[in-house]
């Protein structure tokens, strides 16, 4: 593990020319490496495509992709010439019928690092995610880097204290959330704030249960429903990095694309959790309910 | 369960008088009492004496009562002449050498609902607690009450997300964490300030993952060490109420007494757990590890 890492947070706004989106975001990673040279990039869920589930059309398999194929080793490329450790979002094909939301991560090196596949799906009006993909079936298991144990999960992912935790006690240095999460236009102001203040709310307490830092990268931007059926998805953005205290150490805006090089103390840890023993204490004799779908 | 409660929170401050804080609690609920005949009355962790856990003293065993005793007859009165349900936090003795932390609930009718024996034990330099309390071993019950099925929990539970769940797996309406926290004074006020946040940050965490609001009553004031080791805990209040999706509906000042009365939208849980049906999805075939001290 590195000291200290420089982490990159690249937030954008998509279209639905993913050709174009591959291109913008490699510029932001070639601009972002020229400038500050970070050791980690963090890209945020879904990124080569606008956020196709808010419909159910089989058209969009057409967007999925096999793991490994041209489209990785792409990523590969621009990890190896950024010299960091560069952490996708892919809509992966695994077999006819079969498909993924899945990080992948990939070394300095351009090698593959690992992957993760998301395991909690959601669905709801808008978010037809289990539409589109089958639950991740590779389980919790942090992804090892040149910089460090990467606990790398997918947006839903960071409603379920449990995935952090298991992250957490399997190695977990820091966490990591694409994300792609927003309001519907008829939400009040009030319900709007409600949710977003959840959101970070929730991530900023794995850090603090776990006492490690969390990255979260969601997108910005209006994408409309192409069904008519809501108004479309205005995601929220602001994208963030916490530290093990559940501290805000930046921030992104809602309304606009971000691109910001955050220094993470990752020596930190060892302080706050010698401050706040929370692993020492936990009563793994009473959790078992845990492993239920509903104690009743 | 009631469709809307009003719960009265008591944030007090505390002498080395053990009878003078039970009659300037008994002031306190009458007088709320009086004024706004809350549903709910919820007390702060130990709250009949000081945190005598700053020192590891045998003479402190003196403090703790039995349940049922005179003392729990007391409180069961003033439950009875509030008409409210009342959460207490006491110093049970259990047998000779044998002691917990223990909450006791009366319900409005003056009967015993039922207790929870504080299951997260913390042992940190002027929190002595391991050296006083034997970890509970009732396990996360919700107590049920005639205003709905109570998850009580006490002070360093509340830094852990699988007690919080498995109440709300059970059943548990509302999360109650009676505490006893705060600053020792050397801390830097940046570091004052992220304890304070992370503490608030965990607890409202519970209410989004969960879906349920969080009520959490701390002690205030200044508490010397008795044995001059440390510079003594200044208890930073902070009492708040929160809604199910973590939104504060209430907090006091860190350096005052303060007794809140608070309207709890009891019915407002259905309505966010069916817009963020998170239990729904969880993934309870691979939460295997929390039952683990750690995953190597």
């Amino acid at each position: 593990m590195k000291k200290s890492i420089k982490a990159a947070l690249i937030q954008q706004a998509k279209t639905a020319d993913v050709a174009l989106n591959r291109t913008r975001l490699a510029e932001a990673v070639r601009a972002v490496t020229k400038e500050h040279h970070p050791d980690l990039i963090v890209l945020q869920e879904l990124h080569d495509s606008l956020y196709f589930c808010q419909t159910e059309s089989a058209d969009n398999f057409d967007l999925a992709i096999e793991i490994p194929s041209a489209v990785t080793d792409d990523y590969a490329a621009l990890a190896r010439e950024a010299d960091a450790v560069l952490v996708t979002s892919l809509f992966e094909r695994r077999a006819p019928g079969l498909y993924h939301n899945t990080a992948v991560v990939f070394d300095r090196d351009g090698s593959m690092a690992g992957k993760y596949r998301k395991m909690h799906i959601p669905d709801d009006p808008a978010y037809y995610e289990k539409y589109y993909f089958t639950p991740g079936d590779l389980g919790f298991h942090p992804i090892d880097t040149s910089i460090g144990r990467l606990g790398v999960m997918v947006c839903w992912d960071q409603w379920y204290p449990e995935g952090a935790r298991v992250m957490a006690m399997s190695g977990a240095e820091l966490l990591i959330y694409p994300t792609a999460i927003g309001w519907e236009s008829t939400d009040t102001p009030e319900e709007k704030e409600r949710q977003l203040n959840a959101w970070i709310t929730i991530q900023r307490s794995h850090a603090v249960a776990n006492g490690i830092p969390v990255i979260s990268v969601n997108r910005t931007g209006f994408e409309p429903d192409p069904s008519g059926v809501t108004n479309g998805i205005t995601f929220w953005g602001h994208s963030f990095v916490a530290g093990p205290q559940g501290e805000i150490l930046a921030m992104a805006p809602a309304e606009s694309e971000w691109i910001k090089v955050v220094e993470i103390d990752m020596e930190r840890t060892e302080t706050v959790r010698r401050w706040w023993p929370f692993l020492r204490d936990r009563r793994i004799d009473a959790y078992t309910p845990i492993l239920r779908r509903y104690n009743d």
